[in-house]
């Protein structure tokens, strides 16, 4: 009988690490913190259990912008611990014909979102190992139906909410879907000819830093490395608005203030900045699928 | 013996479940998140207990506006679980005299708060159950009665923390007042002769969509439903601003990019938008007590 | 044996509180909140331990701003519970010889940073107890020594999270360093022959106060008292910028909306403001160790 006591306080502990899901939802969208959306869907979060832990990824997304709500996703997913699920709203269709969705990632996270492209760069670059359309007859706050524009709330933040409790299994969620989503086109990175080619897909906005899709690696198939100076050219679909020798940095410390400089960002991709400035303010440079930045000796 | 462990074990896991207030608390005020101040709030109510679970509302209020404060409350608290305490501070007259106090609602949640208008709205649309008066003589965080400009740290939030957490019960609080409010007055929603009224308390700011505090049901009354073409008449003041005919949709999606539509918004109250562009902002319309819409056939 | 069981339960619960660490980590940064900077660092937290309480000073330090770093720290640290975490990344040096170290203060707070002068006023207003440089050869997080400009994520907020959680002592952390910090030069509050001097350390951005160094003792040494007027003059380095007479308040509500008033802030140190306007804006006064502020009668 003491030895039950043992257990039952044993399992207490023990069962939530032994399950798929860890109690954590990150929250992801374009609403701002201005208003009370956000909190709301933490409310409803927490409705469903008081027990979770909820953490933001970033409720800045700029208005319907698909991409970088996508970038945003697999420049943060993989930090957080397996089991963790992912709420993911910037939506331009609310209501329309896309599937509500969640994707289990090879990486063992979820991400519950409209399936609009939002999962382009996690699902190429982590992996899809399963993804279940979401059973709204289910999984759907009670009395919420009369409300069409606020699935952030009433189906995304309320499914998260039940998945990451335990309150559903993941099988719960809805029919398995083939393993594919919706996928934003872009230019990939590329070497050939002593040229590397590749994307900015995002700029490091609180510093005005610009960051390209080209891994330093590949960079180094040129046959240089930090401390070389390499010839940088940007274009703008075919406008050329950028051609400079710059010096490839391992840290800032090492320029002078004002100076341009190549770096390797935090996802060791290829990246530029002013040291204690702003490289796109100073030259106009933006991020999108038509920005293209080349890499020469 | 045993089975006195057993009680011991179960008292402690069901205890709190069992109180009225469930260990959250959620912050609202002005003060923005650049400098320390909501960080000090919270860094206080964790002094008063650990383990409580700290969530915000908005800290973007606009500075004093107090009818932007009462609207966030009302449209986020009933999302909240039962027993959740909310802090808002919004306070032009801080150290004047009005009321501190902590309202119960018809809900079960709780909002400490100086009474000076945050409550107009919870206190209409949710009713109140009973509110108390702060007793600062004893609910004050010790040697702070120097500071006469931070209210919200070293009284409302050190209050919402104690009752949180049962360091007081909700009659330790200070003496009951009698069941009303500070209001502010407001433009109420009206049906006659045909013709739909009302105001426009607050715009969806991050879209710049603008809603009005109609019920969709009382635009009903008009004998349509979403599908149906609805002239809009929007006035600042006596002046007409805006005289269109709209269509009414149920999401976003049924209409082109740019034009304009109505909908139901996520309090499904009668709301208005420009798909994918920003109503407020290409037509001027803006919120508060000064603004009347009108809607009829 | 039943008492053995009674002892681990009791060990179970009791031993976090027995300790150092509180488990509560609290995140500072330059970084903003519009990309998913600020949520890896809390991934990477979480993934050291789930059970970690996470919260945040501000994340809108103005970039590269080493002072006001330092000044919002001083100003939020001593409110939060004893053997609170803090972690603050503010560092246009990054990668450059500067020492990354874990204070502990006085007053049982730690706070993990580079040494390149945010620990200045913790240093001076709350004191060292100790201090140790990470060793990055342990606290690192695992296969991220080819990023070199994402300390924060990849040191700090895993040393963080490691001595929060208790997966290491404070001795673990590195080798103890000599009882001092770098400290940045500024202007101290004095008085002399009738008249206080002192800096302009802080503006209270959201509302546009301005913030003196100069405790409102300092200035009772006058011989006044609140209700009294008092001649203020500020300078920008020998540049005369306001001269006027300014009555001294309790609270904003004894001035009439737009009146210059002086008064206490939260922090009890001597402020002006415009009742309900920006004292910042109207007069063009900002904050920074060229901003020199004088009261006398």
């Amino acid at each position: 009988m003491r030895i039950v006591y043992g257990f039952i306080l044993l399992a207490l502990f023990v069962k939530p690490l032994a399950k798929a899901q860890n109690g954590i939802v990150v929250f992801q969208s374009d609403f701002g913190l201005k208003d009370g959306a956000v909190s709301a869907m933490k409310g409803v979060a927490l409705d469903v259990s008081p027990n979770l832990k909820l953490f933001d990824l970033t409720h800045e997304i700029p208005a319907y912008n698909i991409w970088e709500a996508a970038y945003r996703l697999h420049q943060t997913v993989p930090y957080y611990p397996k089991g963790t699920v992912f709420v993911s709203v910037c939506d331009s269709g609310v209501g329309t014909e896309r599937h509500s969705v969640v994707m289990l990632t090879n990486s063992g996270h979820y991400v519950v979102t409209p399936d609009n492209g939002t999962l382009t760069l996690l699902a190429e670059h982590v992996g899809i190992r399963e993804i279940r359309q979401i059973n709204e007859a289910i999984n759907r706050r009670r009395n919420s139906n009369e409300s069409y524009t606020f699935h952030g709330r009433d189906v995304y933040a309320y499914t998260a909410a039940r998945l990451a409790s335990h309150t559903i299994r993941f099988d719960q969620v809805g029919p398995k879907l083939p393993n594919d989503v919706v996928r934003l086109p872009y230019q990939k990175a590329d070497y050939a000819n002593g040229v590397v080619k590749g994307n900015i897909p995002i700029l490091d906005v609180q510093y005005g830093n610009v960051w390209s899709n080209i891994p330093k690696t590949l960079v180094e198939k040129l046959g240089v490395k930090p401390g070389a100076a390499l010839r940088i050219q940007i274009f703008k679909n075919d406008e050329l608005l950028y051609d400079k020798s710059v010096r490839w940095v391992n840290t800032f410390g090492e320029a002078p203030l004002g100076e341009d400089v190549a770096y390797s960002n935090s996802l060791l991709n290829f990246s530029l900045a002013v040291n204690q400035g702003s490289f796109s303010e100073k030259y106009k440079i933006f991020s999108g699928p038509e920005w293209t930045i080349t890499v020469s000796k």
